[in-house]
């Protein structure tokens, strides 16, 4: 088994509380496959430019992933920039540098688009959509998108929905989209009006909520005292999730509950760090024992 | 076994998203023992005016409590105005007539000082204290808190926290009292500092993170569509908690998890109603029936 992950690798310049890095490793891709890494073998798809330093290239190896489908053009890397301050989950973009990314126009070998699971992290739609029509039968497609996309490019992030199995939103995006404040019901409108399996929506520090047409399943986040980067922590749930899944032999509402929780989990890592510097080290067995602190925090006992 | 819950009896006129009633049945009190009728004999501990009106007293007892401590004084009954936002928790104080309880000192019965459970609602904590000192030998005691006392009434607050087993903040009263901003590390510090059992930290639409000696709880708020009022819902948080803690054998980790999930639930049914109308003809198979939906929502599978 494995799964496909396409998404943006960048070199990100990031400003919060905790600190400043620039030009570390980032990008949804990047994030999402060391994520799926812990648990499936991952496919990366992408593109970089020839400043891509070969230190985050032996890096992104050394966890194990396929880069065979990571294009590497003449021209600069995806560069992005942003802060985030106190007490607030939105962040700003200083800037953002498509470089390489402007042009780019995915295509995966034979051993990725017979893959079994597909993620398509964040991206433009229609790079989501390039990658989905290559695929030869996925059992599982899922995509993650954003508030960008719903304004720049809302016919194209409509196709995609139409075409996944899974589709992941966060708490704003997903209320913005439907129109109800509610989640529960904002996920509801979701996942009926595209037929989906299952609407995931991302609620950061609140965990997330799962919305399928026979399960409703409240995840928690894993409580963290500090948040060193929120980066990636999306990029990081959404492909702990596929790569989770992909891991499995069928995709069963239990199985779905405990890939969301793995979800939470990895993004605790994330954000532990700058950079993917939480994931560096990471083993399956560090993910698995704080799986069980936090399942021990969330058991309810027995009930008439 | 029973409870004595002292608190505020009220007429409030509110102001939500949803409507506006005007000298609505509510208080602190009236919230909590209401709740707390639910799963044990409660015992209310107040004042009202005699102005107080008859069909509300009659309310009250036929949801079974103990109203032989609810004090009836010359003066006008205790007023409280306030006014809700879309899409905000923080909620505007309009007026506040303090009436009888301006004078309230109050004085419980034998039978009361020989309840096995108290719960502190919010109130003037100089008050609560009173009641604290009127009781012979409670298996456990609760009090709840609130903003205003801890800028008001700073060193009694501190005083009751010293007295009692449990402690209920919300989630800004609680950073604001430790002065850190995660919720675990607050409630610890608030659990050490004074000897608690357990912390209980309410987060609203987020649920309840408990955090005891020998266990770490996070329980989710049961999910609505909407709200209506949100008037009383950390009250009678605290009245279903301390009422089925009451209704227990014993309190073990376990019955606290349980008797917190009570409480969210119990509060979801108060707050899709304008004033105490969410408890008018509730019974305890509904409150069940929805605690089991809420369950199912967030059981997790077992895991190696």
């Amino acid at each position: 088994m494995s799964v496909v992950i396409v998404g943006s690798v960048a070199l990100d310049t990031v400003v919060t509380p905790a600190g400043r890095r620039e030009e570390a490793l980032g990008g949804s891709a990047a994030y999402a496959c060391c994520a799926a890494s812990l648990f499936t073998q991952a496919r990366l798809v992408g593109i970089v430019g020839e400043d891509f330093p070969q230190e985050h290239r032996a890096f992104l190896e050394s966890r194990g992933m396929d880069l065979s489908s990571l294009a590497v053009a003449p021209g600069r890397t995806f560069r992005w920039g942003g802060t985030y301050f106190d007490d607030d989950r939105e962040r700003r973009t200083d800037f953002t540098d498509l470089g390489v990314f402007a042009e780019f126009s995915p295509v995966l070998g034979a051993v990725q688009r017979q893959a079994e699971t597909v993620f398509l992290a964040n991206i433009h739609p229609r790079l989501q959509l390039q990658v989905v029509e290559q695929m030869e039968s996925p059992r599982l497609t899922l995509a993650d998108t954003m508030n960008l996309w719903l304004d720049t490019a809302r016919e194209e992030v409509m196709t995609v929905l139409d075409r996944v199995d899974v589709a992941l939103m966060n708490d704003s995006e997903v209320r913005r989209y439907s129109g109800v404040r509610s989640i529960i019901a904002a996920g509801r409108r979701l996942r009926e009006r595209h037929g989906l399996l299952s609407a995931v929506v991302k609620k950061g520090e609140h965990g997330a909520v799962v919305v399928s047409a026979d399960d409703l399943f409240f995840a928690p986040a894993y409580p963290l005292d500090s948040v060193t980067d929120p980066t990636g922590a999306g990029d990081a749930f959404g492909g702990a999730l596929s790569g989770y899944l992909d891991s499995q032999p069928a995709v069963s509402p239990a199985t779905f509950r405990l890939a969301v929780l793995y979800g939470t989990v990895v993004a605790s890592f994330v954000v532990q760090a700058f950079s993917l510097d939480g994931l560096r080290t990471l083993t399956r067995s560090d993910v698995d024992a704080r799986l069980r602190e936090l399942l021990a925090m969330i058991r309810v006992p027995e009930f008439g």
